[in-house]
């Protein structure tokens, strides 16, 4: 299908729910974020790393101009998912909330569970498990319905995620 | 409407017609490009100088990127037009293909045809004064059933145009 | 003078020694690196702090091209300086060294000692002080006598910056 | 020698004398600019062809900041040099002339004088083959004496040429 989203059909499994220790950026009124209370809505979900350059001079810019360029859309929300899997105790939450402070990130970053069996035993967090992802940053894509129609690896084109974005959008809402 | 897109109905008024006096790189077996041939598909019309540094360094390049993320939906067009309204005498059709070739732009581009008063009494040429476009480059949006959607001036973002594009391709056919 | 730099002589005092409690990336056979030990180079001292998106995005990649386009050049040592002020407990020396690991920064670094009375209630570090830095990124140009003939605040033009460097390597050595 | 840099003695040839067939943004008072009048200064000479690419992108960008960046050394003179030898209908003098305009390029240009077998026959202008450049851009070191002491072809790091520059600025005027 187009823009490397999978078909609205049998081949779009629901997105897991998300595993998280703590949230940052939340709206007021909330301590957290559950895929579920997103229903409804298109979800850009990026995942990153704070001390991943490539995180850093790709996937969270355009993160950050993916929530701008959608800002006056209420059916978009863009979510950050912090999912360290290597140098645990170099990307603690108090790193990340002065990382976050300091690089002007407004949208709500939630920190991916660590694995039940301990970061020494399986670096991966859970979230980043349930979805297979690849490495940081991935961009995964959401849509209304709930289903995992999209998740890409490493630095993307905005062209091309603005044009997956707005096809997901276009999509009714009962589908 | 979304994405500086007019909405489809009444507000959107048909595009006019293109003025041409010549083409380059129009595909085997046409000797020009109307916009009538084009119907059925969404059409982004990207107009420029050659002398222009706002078109060499923004615009020029975007439509290229657009040309390439779009390079696999026969539903899209991707369509320069140069519209000279300065320095006519040293933006001629041999510089442009010259400039062209240099600049490895390899989908259609017409040449605005000059005013029928002539450019000294009447700078702007017949398509940029029927699009009433302010000025170079512009990114014009033309639906499949041929209506004008958009019409930005200067440089815009990649992810917003994306987006706009997309909400066109999810259009159905026979609106 | 040139390109920012204080003349050679009554105008530029020696340069403060620096206070430095742990250092990375040292030459083999080091365990910490004294401005005297440079006497006779000219120096630059880049200071930074890891979540300052200025040196991220600016600073550390242009420290990065000096030390590559000065590789050549014995007489031209590139010294890092993690001179944290702010988010003290984000920006530990753990934290550091993943930092610089993957930022692939391969030029030695030392971390400015913290100020003696605590940074409660001193949170500038003691080199940052002695040499009145206004912030971060910082670019310090030491010349071969060890005196300060430069402090820029922010992002500096490369043009510059290479022009000072050299303007200091073609100072004779004994003066 | 340094930073590509020939060395002054006899392995760095006088300069060939520029045959130019026009000029642009000359100084008042001037109809012509000839190498020896700007004996005693540093020459950084740009060698560019208004539709190639690389010069529009990052020659004279280039050539741009370092004129700004020694806009306070009288020492030091950016001259820019249109070298055709490709296209040459579609790069006249009256072409380049709104390209220098639109481009807001103030330093002087000088227009490279065609062979004077035709460039039918021979496509290089002849300073061009006077200082055997491969192609443009080409950026062209001339120190004080007049002698030719770098000479490179395509993109080039600001750091390396500032450093370049002022080693020639830093060099005795009547060495």
């Amino acid at each position: 299908m187009r823009f490397d989203l999978t078909s609205p059909g049998a081949a779009s499994p629901p997105a897991p729910p998300w595993a998280t220790s703590r949230w940052f950026n939340l709206p007021a009124g909330h301590d957290s974020l559950a895929l579920d209370e997103l229903r409804g809505r298109v979800i850009v979900l990026h995942t990153f790393q704070m001390l991943c350059p490539g995180c850093v001079f790709h996937g969270l810019p355009q993160a950050q101009r993916i929530a701008q360029a959608f800002a006056g859309e209420d059916d978009v929300a863009v979510i950050g998912l912090h999912t360290v899997f290597e140098h645990h105790a170099a990307m603690t939450p108090v790193s990340l909330e002065a990382f976050l402070y300091e690089h002007r990130i407004r949208f709500p970053v939630g920190v991916d569970a660590a694995s039940e069996a301990g970061t020494a035993r399986d670096p991966l967090p859970q979230t980043m498990r349930r979805y297979a992802l690849q490495g940081t940053p991935s961009l995964v894509l959401i849509d209304r319905a709930g289903r995992l129609r999209r998740t890409g690896f490493g630095a993307e084109e905005d062209l091309g995620v603005g044009a997956a974005i707005a096809t997901l959008l276009a999509e009714p809402k009962d589908r």
